[in-house]
């Protein structure tokens, strides 16, 4: 085999694959990515949840294919200058990266046990752009739950219903849903997407509004396709939660208030809460006004908001990291925030309901 | 007590003195800042090596003493809007922070049993510019010893004779000496400054080039006056190494070579030593060609450099670790390097021996 690359195409292609190298594996083989030089250049990595495949912008002077350490392989790349890089194999798959005057040699395999990506059949798909399934993910994202007990809760529902799309991660504790249009209509679709599988798209996608990924679904798999690059992974199975009817629609309060302002106060108190500690904000609505309460052993702090508000006064307590994580992800300048009593989740949305973060508040001592 | 302050000029104070707040220590009162608002606005912290003391700007509406956790004290301060900051203490030394409509309480000390920067007496000094000073520390502090099973090793000494200050550092397996002029001539002065004390006054130098530091020399302490800020340190005791006599003036191989080539060079190589891997570069020096090598069982890489040379052919080992990190502080565009054989240092300097990096080999196996 001998391939001759520009080292920005290559460097580029490389970080696209690397998300799927698994950072421990049983399987040496797993470490590697593929080079695939029969008739493009291809790059496949597979950690048997996730596969990444993507054609490489490079030259073909022979053919061939050989496996190599994806850790090595991506540090001296990177660690060329900026030009012209070879890459030479021999029959023992020996490895040669040669560039300007500088030459490596690590060791290759055959790349014979290496998987390739699965096969999917591209009949029911979606598109829309990079960046809006980006920012999908990124508003979501953080509510799935980090560990494994409840395997249903470390994905995402994604559903389709004739040109919507909904997203929806919960943990326990919260709900995120996002919605988006989509330029088409199609088929009914309902998959749950690993979390990981989600968090590493995102890396990988540029983010462009100019640029479509198409989603392929298929039995347990889902397949995203871009630009050079097809990201397959496993789906999770099972029934997910029927989230509908765990967002009342009966209000008695409601506030609208100032995002940037809520969030850095809250911030603020949560200099106070030493890590692993469950001490709960207190929110105090009266008219026009949300004051912030909190205390722990380090010392307390008060602050007061202007507000908006319709209905009944309300004591209610938080983890102050919830109501930070969906406020951080919320773009308008104002949010309203609708609280039913002092048991029941409070629920931040907008009017058309594009977005809804429901939380549940945290029981705290009536003498705080 | 009551102070009113301008939040930058507050979290700039704070941020000098956290310098000599210890992270771990058996008398809680160090982990405070010392809060003295008798005359003037102070602020003092105190690890039992280094003190700080830096006056603030500020309203005093009354005076008083408190010493307050200097870690939750800089988080509060810190997290607060960009606008007026006020600080009252009560009886019981219960200090509340306010600004704008947040307020914090949190509970301080008397203070009583601070410790005081040490007195002294202003008599013996020199001053530079605070560039001048940060630059040299930058450029000599890396060689000093990162454990303590040689004192001495662990400070840098600093020697003033006429108006030229030189700074030196080792730890065994090199030296690094850093030569500047001062405005003035001075008295002779040899005194050896911990490490810990040079990296932290490093930190606070904001390293202007119209700004001077004026250096204080007192049995058994050094202090730095800049600006609003006075930061004393004891001094190690003892006799320093003789450095002069370690450094050869017959050279068999001198080598001009560019500096960067050279550096992004032994970085790539480096590539393929795992940390802890005591693995040696070799370099081929030959006619008017530098020759990088080093092979693991990761792989191995050569590369060829152009240079030119006087004096006899060589092929040396060396720590890449340690050429990299003279190479990295000298400013110079080509260096010179000077060798002996394979089995005495090399010396890297300039004409007029500003700068002299001296770096012991390592023994390579010639079958290499």
């Amino acid at each position: 085999m001998h391939l001759v690359f520009n080292k920005s195409n290559l460097l580029q292609s490389i970080n696209i694959v690397l998300k799927a190298v698994p950072s421990r594996t049983t399987m040496p083989i797993l470490e590697c990515i593929l080079i695939d030089a029969s008739n493009v250049i291809k790059f496949t990595s597979n950690d048997t949840e996730l596969a990444i495949e993507t054609i490489v912008e490079g030259e073909i002077i022979s053919g061939g294919i050989v496996a190599i350490d994806a850790k090595i392989f991506s540090e001296i790349i990177r660690k060329l200058p900026d030009s012209e890089i070879t890459i030479t194999t021999d029959e023992n798959f020996k490895t040669t990266i040669t560039c300007e005057k500088a030459t490596f040699s690590i060791a290759g395999k055959s790349g014979e046990d290496f998987s390739y990506l699965p096969s999917f059949e591209k009949k029911q798909f979606i598109y829309l752009s990079q960046f809006s399934l980006k920012e999908l993910i990124r508003q979501t994202i953080f509510s799935i739950a980090d560990n494994d007990t409840n395997k249903l809760m470390t994905g995402e529902l994604f559903e389709v219903k004739e040109n919507i799309l909904t997203v929806t991660a919960l943990d326990g504790h919260r709900i995120a849903i996002r919605k988006t249009e989509l330029k088409d209509s199609f088929e009914h679709i309902k998959v749950i997407v690993p979390g990981k599988t989600l968090n590493e798209i995102s890396k990988i996608l540029t983010g462009g509004t100019d640029s479509d990924v198409r989603v392929f679904f298929e039995t347990n798999l889902i397949a995203f396709e871009f630009e050079n690059t097809i990201v397959v992974s496993r789906l999770i199975e099972g029934e997910y939660f029927k989230v509908e009817q765990m967002i009342s629609s009966n209000f008695d309060t409601i506030v609208n208030i100032n995002k940037k302002e809520f969030l850095d106060c809250i911030d603020r108190s949560t200099l106070l809460v030493k890590e692993g500690d469950k001490k709960p904000i207190i929110i105090n609505i009266t008219e026009n006004e949300l004051e912030l309460k909190i205390s722990s052993f380090l010392g307390s702090m008060n602050e007061q908001l202007e507000i908006n508000k319709n209905g009944k006064d309300l004591m209610i307590g938080f983890n102050p990291k919830f109501l930070m994580d969906a406020l951080k992800v919320i773009d308008e300048e104002k949010v309203d925030i609708y609280f039913v009593n002092p048991k029941a989740p409070c629920v931040m949305k907008n009017s058309e309901e594009t977005y809804i973060y429901l939380i549940l508040p945290v029981n705290f001592n009536a003498a705080y």
